[in-house]
């Protein structure tokens, strides 16, 4: 048998460089390789070597546990191979047990060992909330710069200036003397047209002033600190490593842009931004702590506990966010690391509630208490606010898709800086004449949930009060004033803004989240359909379907409780989350009583997202970018068999396979050096082809320079053997080079007649890089991960020549 | 070579009925084998066969798809393949999805077949509300009635009876004319030392009257309704086959004897129980449903979503039931199985809100709402807290086991009836006494919990109200009165007793749940600390620990929220619950504010608890009964290979196999005769030992028998074939027998050098029953599901006489 090599690229699990840089796609700028911040170099060059791992430097050979430097660790941009790092961290653990037994030392090394998990999780919780706390205070500082500044001091934002001011009556709270407008500031003036252009031409320079500043220091410093952040995240909890991405200068950088990005008044939100931050929190922590620092896997736990924190502070709901990490980010996800999670979001809760960034105790702006009871009729209009969510979400998706998918293939994605700030200026030009964008999107979030009291003073709590006594929370529903209805206008083209401008400004090269612009517009359309029925059941208290429950003079409508539905039916839409979306709702509400009409609105909303395009927004960006990633919550469905996936195919070549005690080095170099795949299997013999373990290329490579510097009479006749004792040699041949260690001994096998839905669940669940398929128990091919992605794409009918494949 | 069978039992994956009947154990009295309700006996004819399953009846022909009646079935006391039923779903659903395209009415099919589920889980939600409100409403009626009876209607408890009196102040609301205490109702005193008496001698004699029922009616209608149920449910849902177990007579007498239980006194709750009578209902429900009649991988999926209800009506903690069945409960959990776990849980807990049993609006009686703040100090008594749960709760994991074992191998275990009798007895005579053990330990721990407002009027409350403004809700520490004295000593000796009874009550055969017995200690042993701590800071608030945060007239204890963290702390102590136990303790409380004191309770206990022995409470009764329950928390941890465990060991026999085309019918059927495990490897032929497939003996059986009867020409000396064509046979033999379609061409095999961590890994993830073991290509043994447990309870030095072994 002949091995001239089957097609390139189909063996190795997604390993070579060259190959896997065509993965990185629009959102990954690859020139950045040399902007690794220096605490990943460290990491980076302690677990791998540059361009194929042939140079071991010496220096390494002291400080290294492994009997040969290098063997066991990745490549940037490659799979982990989950069942090795589970091993070698049971291993590690065994050795700690076994060594605690004989000294107190050890003992105490051991029990130190045992809670360096909590303690990271606390430190990771403290680092995340501070960092939560810090970003929310300055974004409302530089959102309000916006508008004017703080005489007091100009690091004052409008809330704080006015604080003290007993100027003012309880109505013109937010006006008081120290707090100047740009117009009143510069021109002396806060009335008039000309004082309205300044103040509208200072807006848009400094959100212009801002989105520059944001763009231009993550194109220089931090390329990974644009985007939200969460479909990378989900690729790298999977098991793909990209070096950097949560490294410490997209932690700062991406911190520093948020705010940026959030002031500067895009249609954007700090929600997902914030998992990218905790993640990066959770991952720079971890070079503290040996155990997590040097096990790929056991740091993938520590992610998934820093992603619950990172929602818990973004929504101030900590069991909401260890479920969103449950349900939407992590790939493996043991009981141990849901306790922790826990933990983790808790401390970054109570953290943030410490800093009280908001000033009223609670963690996010748009917390809300709602006491009126709803009505079971209501789900009707709950159920058609779900059917909005839905499809807002499916069309956000393929139309944010369609214009990534422009951005990346087109003249567009050579100027983002250009993109940004065109972006900037439309949404400041659109924004400021319309009281609802001008706001901040969590300002007009928590103005919509709100429900209206007596005393508010806002636009849309313009009620008219036709009625005499005041009795305090029960306020009845009242015919809608001057003010509501001029609000409903200005609040639908508010939607129709957002809603276009967003599916533009999520992809840009600046830290976007999408939960915010999601809820926003959901909360519009809430708001509007709750005021409609409202007034319907105020004016037609008689009709049949209000009679009964809706009597005049009753508080029966609640339009906050209709915002807060329509938002988590778009944000389901657009993320179909479901246990966790509900959740976090829930936090953000008082009482269980609401849950309901939540989830009524979720699951209409994922039924008809789903109908429309199954994919969520993170799924479809991971697919626009070609990461490898192996979606665990879809079904593989189709009936199609290993032999039909495995490689060689029945035209090509046989397998490339080493023999166990018949190949010189030589053939093993000319081997490697012709071929470019990550692994080779080991069998017994070219003729039986009866399987014996798989050797990895990357270990190969390293043992074998190895052993012809450290090792005498290794020379390229040298037979290599993968057995226990050297085979027989002839006399005077070299002495026979054994590498045994590095061969993995129960690789994972399946037969070619195993269905495919049975090797997809193998391959999530034990979380494979390879498996070996073979027929009567002899060696028939093998299948990837890679392999296995292609052939979903392939049966999905979804874009064959995805970037992944090229 | 020759196959004189390797160790009987060995091989076969827990399958023969005779080895099984064995692993019962105490809690399943296998005398019921003909109690199984009708429900399920049809189920049963209709998917298995009694004796080996060589009867095959013919009127199954028509209404099976199967090519073969019976083949693809499981026997009871079987463990299933997780592999296979995922298989057999997916295929009927491509089936649907295929068929679909064809008709409008497959259309309809395919559409009404995805929204089974969610109709299934709305029928859970409701009939499991309302078998709780059903419950609750009974128990209460049933506990007042051993106390006396209402005049205006003996259907009405004490508290309806009283509802509409006027005659009484708000002092006495409990004392109304039209209920009458039996002392009242016989003999027209209701004081002094005979009405007394009397008093207390009905009090026992209803206790033992109600406990005699129910242990009677379990004994002679339904064995399996006795005990939490729990630790079956998890054996259950992991994929081992209990028929009956979650029967119509199951429900229906668990109901009954539940509220029976209750009533009598004992020291036991309904919490854990309700979970069972929930996955009754998901069983009996999935009846109705095609989908998931008949696939049990389907059906357990909808179980784990009615453990998820079943906790949400116990605690009305949706969030907490779906985490708990998640941590707890469930085996194969996805993330489908989540959200649709949530709506069940959701429907169940507004079925019976809209039930209202406790007419507060409340779905428990002890829902608490706390307003005082706690202080950072408080940690310290919390932690305390933790300490004693953690070791109550491995103390009474010890007694407990100690007890059940004794019950088992002794001649206690005959006479269960007596045991009950005499165990009611000692709960009613030393409880009556005590005020605390006398009400029900729902209201004890509601009391408990209750933070004492300045018109509470119990004893507990009993404070010197000695400041002169009354400010509403906020009240200082104040003195303790001589009421909270005495309650602090009936409290300590209600504590002793119920530490003591309860170690003797869990296990007998009523149906009895742990948490609200362990949730009653923690409270009481909470409460006494809080009153302690609350005393000494009102005494003692110049002391350094206190000056500085609760200075005079402060309110800075809460002894409720001390009752409410002992009662966590103990519950997880026991149960070694962690995410599920916060949420569930965190909905039953108001506020975010009080998760941190709950979790640092529940932390240390269970730190605690785990120094002293691993396993909660429903874990060491799955050991203790020898369920083949494969632990998926657990790591395994021992450095064995997988040839360590595999059969044939070293001195055994080779392995026993089918050869693919070589054996006569005979010669298989002596082989089936000879042995009894539950399948054989099949090889391409013994010398070679290549590994083709595996063919279960059940199906094997069937598949001959079935051939013998009505395909001609098979005769004993018929060749048995696997292989796609027919074999070359002489002329004038008789025709040969294909039997490929029963063989599995993708067994799961792995390497004799493989790791156990990963073998058990293996099992745990993709749900085995079996796996083959090669070397070097050939077929080498064979590790089943049994040899796996073995091995584990091997390892950890556990029972190597543990009843499934023997």
């Amino acid at each position: 048998m002949d091995n001239p090599g089957f097609r390139r690229g189909s063996f190795h699990s997604s390993t070579s460089d060259e190959d896997l840089v065509e993965i990185s796609g629009a959102t990954l700028d690859f020139s950045m390789t040399d902007d690794v911040p220096p605490l990943d170099r460290d990491l980076g060059e302690f677990m791998s070597y540059n361009g194929g791992g042939l140079n071991v430097p010496n220096k390494m050979m002291d400080f290294l546990e492994e009997p040969i430097p290098g063997v066991g660790t990745y490549e940037d941009f490659n799979t982990i191979d989950w069942v090795r790092e589970k091993s070698r961290d049971r291993d590690r653990h065994r050795e700690i047990t076994n060594k605690s037994k004989e000294s107190t030392w050890a003992l105490i090394h051991r029990v130190s060992d045992a809670f360096s998990g909590w303690l990271l999780m606390l430190l990771i919780g403290l680092l995340a909330g501070s960092l939560a706390g810090l970003i929310d205070i300055s974004a409302h500082w530089m959102t309000d710069l916006k508008e004017g500044v703080c005489l007091r001091g100009f690091w004052f934002n409008h809330e704080h200036c006015c604080w003290n001011s007993e100027q003012v009556t309880f109505e013109d709270r937010d006006k008081c003397l120290e707090w100047n407008t740009w117009s009143q500031l510069l021109i002396s003036k806060s009335e008039g047209a000309f004082a309205y252009i300044l103040n509208y031409f200072m807006y848009v320079l400094w959100a212009l002033l801002f989105a520059l500043l944001a763009v231009s220091l993550v194109r220089v410093f931090a390329p990974y600190a644009c985007g939200s952040g969460i479909p990378e995240i989900k690729t790298i909890l999977s098991g793909f490593i990209i070096r950097g991405y949560l490294g410490k200068w997209t932690l700062i950088i991406k911190t520093i842009t948020l705010v940026l990005a959030v002031s500067s008044g895009l249609s954007l939100g700090k929600e997902g931004p914030l998992v990218h931050v905790a993640c990066c929190c959770g991952n720079i922590l971890c070079h503290c702590f040996t155990k997590y620092r040097k096990n790929e896997a056991k740091r993938r736990e520590v992610l998934s506990a820093a992603a619950a924190a990172g929602v818990s502070v973004a929504f101030g709901a900590p069991i909401g966010g260890v479920l969103f990490s449950l349900e939407e980010v992590s790939y493996y996800f043991p009981l141990k690391t849901l306790w922790r999670s826990f933990f983790a979001a808790l401390v970054a809760a109570f953290t943030l509630r410490s800093i009280n960034p908001f000033g009223n105790s609670r963690l996010v702006l748009f917390y809300v208490e709602f006491h009126t009871p709803w009505h079971l009729l209501e789900l009707v209009p709950f159920v058609f606010l779900g059917i909005f969510g839905g499809l807002w979400g499916a069309f956000f998706i393929r139309g944010n898709i369609a214009w990534c998918r422009k951005r990346k293939n087109t003249q567009l994605g050579k100027y983002p800086v250009l993109e940004v700030l065109v972006v900037t200026a439309i949404t400041g030009i659109l924004a400021f004449p319309n009281e609802y964008t001008r706001m901040s999107t969590s300002e007009l979030i928590s103005e919509l949930f709100n429900d209206c009291g007596l005393l508010d003073s806002s636009q849309l709590c313009d009620y008219v009060n036709n009625f005499n006594t005041t009795k305090g929370a029960k306020l009845p529903d009242r015919p809608a004033g001057v003010g509501v209805y001029t609000a409903m206008w200005q609040l639908s083209l508010a939607l129709v803004m957002k809603i276009l401008i967003t599916i533009f400004t999520f992809g840009m090269k600046v830290p976007s989240g999408l939960f915010i612009p999601s809820m926003a517009v959901g909360a519009i359309a809430g708001r509007l359909l709750g005021v409609g029925v409202e007034q319907l059941a105020y004016y037609h208290h008689d009709w049949p379907i209000f009679s009964g429950w809706c009597s005049q003079g009753a508080d029966c409508i609640t339009p906050g409780l209709y915002a807060m539905v329509g938002a988590a039916a778009c944000l389901g839409g657009v993320t179909r989350m479901t246990v966790s979306l509900v959740v976090i709702m829930f936090e953000l509400t008082g009482g269980l009583e609401y849950i309901v009409p939540l989830m009524a609105a979720a699951m209409t909303s994922k039924w008809v997202a789903d109908a429309i395009g199954r994919e969520g927004i993170y799924d479809a960006h991971i697919r626009l970018n070609g990461y490898p990633f192996l979606e665990a919550k879809e079904e593989f469905t189709h009936k199609t068999l290993a032999m039909d996936v495995m490689r060689p195919r029945r035209s090509d070549p046989t397998l490339m396979v080493l023999t166990q005690d018949s190949m010189t080095v030589e053939d093993v170099e000319t081997l490697i050096s012709e071929t470019t795949y990550s692994g080779y299997p080991v069998v017994v013999s070219r003729e039986s082809q009866r399987l014996v373990g798989f050797v990895l290329r990357r270990d190969l490579i390293i043992s074998i320079e190895n052993a012809r510097k450290k090792q005498d009479g290794i020379v390229s006749t040298s037979i290599i053997h993968f057995t226990d004792h050297s085979p027989p040699l002839p006399p005077h041949a070299p002495p026979s080079l054994k590498l045994r260690n590095i061969l993995d001994l129960s690789p994972f096998t399946v037969t070619d007649q195993t269905p495919m839905e049975i090797v997809v669940d193998i391959f999530r669940k034990l979380g494979l890089r390879q498996c070996l398929v073979t027929h009567n128990g002899r060696l028939l091919g093998i299948i990837t991960k890679k392999d296995v992605l292609k052939h979903i794409a392939q049966m999905a009918n979804q874009d064959p020549d995805s970037i992944l494949f090229n």
